[in-house]
């Protein structure tokens, strides 16, 4: 009973989600289909990333992640199939899954065209390789070494890093998510190892929020940090779309500043 | 092969429900995943009710449904597990299952961590608590007496009643759905038993409306009254969109007259 | 392990594709519930008929593919169950399955109440007798013979078809995907009969517009035709939206031009 679970930018109005699900069908029909989302953003690696990266831990050893946000289909990007943590990914390689690191312990390409889709098109790599790949992998028919040889560095993802001083920590926007919350690259442990938060607040310059624990210690309308189910700090607004009230965007730069 | 189904406002964008599948994978590799819906509108209880409420007799008995429609998360509303008709359902008490009413049998507080995941986060009680309690009742890991202690009344539902006349009856607009049909609280076996209900229409004041069978009795483009295949009188547009053609509201009074 | 596979314009907001489910999982809980889409437009036949002759044969043979695009329901349509290649299709009788055209080998009108749910509604045909009716033959409780007596020709599909002269074709938009690339009705394999394709462009009066392999072939920004991943012609703009930026639109014609 493994689980097949697809991330792209399809859309759901049109039939290629489907298409992937009726030829993981056919190969796998003993797995389980899972849809992570197919509105990422059209072409949005980071997006799809983060995404990934905020889920992938709660599925089980064996599942086989099938991403395909590919803005580079036909072109010569590299197909890859890796596994990290018992979990296997499979996709282009285009930043997608570089933020796994070294928790990859296995990365092939994928050439092998006996796992692929017969008539495989130039624009649907989806449905014609990475699904069968996936499928093949997910029922045990494939190992990662017979879908290709071993492959070498990922493609970095393009995520900032944090920045660490004395007194405050410089962070990043990652992702906002459908509420407005805003999900930064601050993570609870790292910062929890360098300062003492009880106190801190967070700097959008010009706002200051304080760091609470949960939207509901911050009166109902106004804005707080917290530290998210993922780990990370955030910042929404209690009952509001922080997004739109706090006009957040993608990338931009949060402080966490001692007192 | 039980199912979980599940019911939320988290969207689809996010990774918010594939996260409570790879938990429910996780821990119950046989139930099978169904989405009901992730698209209610944030936070609105009467809403998540209603649907609930309009399909929860079509899925079999041992369904287990998730339904995290949460905006109380991390405050001091409780955590429910609760049996009706064979069916089970996982959620916080703020009004979500009241309109079950005495079909409850078995209502349980969620309390034992044995069944949460790991590190319990302040805001995805739907990911660390209700799925994977879910997952524990659909698997059969969990009976309900063991995920807490029972629980008193649960929070009512947010839903008018009709009142009944000698010549008429008064009734609400509950729910309007993506076609602009309007749902009402009037259901067609509580007017049976009071009323001769053939030759009577419905005022939308100042508009009248005839009560029909189905769609295709009224002309194109003309307003009609009919009983819904939930059993309640809704009103629509023959090939258009009651809501935005009648201006129609949500709570709206409807009044059906006898003739 | 058989397969459903649900196509109609029932949005996934309210509550209507989970009924099926739910009935789907009471009958047939053996069978793998996927979703082609439930976004078609509403009442458009044409558009379903596409989506869903663009992946039926991805899906494995046994497959039933329960279609309801049914602007009709509650008039004197048929409701039929056929079989072609291996797969069934249940829904009704409105031009959705003209497009099958000879690779129909069996085709019954769906009759007989033992398969429906209790109750039928005049509104919801969907879940109380296409579901039904489909999970009993995905599950081998009915055989088309006993849906109900044979059917003759089914209500042809709402297509244009092409036209060919010695040194142009004439094609039509067939569907607009939510990338903005448009579909056309001419095939590779019925174009490269008839002519040498190296080197040709369409014309989009008055623009041309080169035919090229992929995306990545033409200058970012720019138009291309190319031949799709279901092997008919497409026009797209590389990383843009064809459909804007050109202007096109549903049933415009669209010329091959031989150099």
């Amino acid at each position: 009973m493994s689980t097949l679970a697809f991330l792209t930018d399809f859309g759901v109005r049109d039939w290629y989600a489907a298409a992937m699900k009726g030829v993981a069908r056919s190969i796998a029909p003993q797995a389980a289909l899972v849809d992570i989302s197919h509105h990422v953003h059209q072409g949005d690696i980071a997006a799809a990333s983060f995404i990934l990266s905020q889920c992938w831990l709660d599925f089980p050893a064996g599942t086989v992640f099938v991403t395909v946000v590919d803005p580079g289909v036909g072109s010569e990007r590299a197909a890859v199939a890796l596994k990290a943590e018992g979990r296997y990914f499979v996709g282009p390689d285009n930043g997608l899954f570089g933020w796994l690191g070294r928790k990859v312990t296995r990365c092939h390409r994928i050439t092998n065209e006996d796992f692929f889709r017969d008539n495989v098109s130039h624009t649907f790599h989806g449905r014609d390789i990475f699904t069968p790949v996936g499928a093949h992998l997910a029922s045990g028919q494939a190992s990662l070494e017979q879908v290709g040889p071993e492959h070498g560095e990922l493609v970095t993802a393009p995520w900032p890093k944090p920045e660490y001083e004395d007194d405050r920590a410089f962070g990043r926007i990652l992702y906002i998510d459908h509420y407005g919350n805003a999900i930064t690259n601050l993570q609870q442990t790292a910062l929890e190892e360098r300062y003492a938060l009880s106190g801190t607040s967070v700097s959008l310059h010009p706002r200051r929020i304080p760091l609470l624990k949960t939207f509901s210690d911050a009166p109902a309308g106004t804005a707080l940090a917290y530290f998210g189910s993922g780990g990370l700090l955030e910042i929404a607004v209690n009952g509001g779309n922080a997004a739109q009230q706090l006009d957040l965007r993608l990338d931009q730069h949060v402080e966490l500043v001692l007192n």
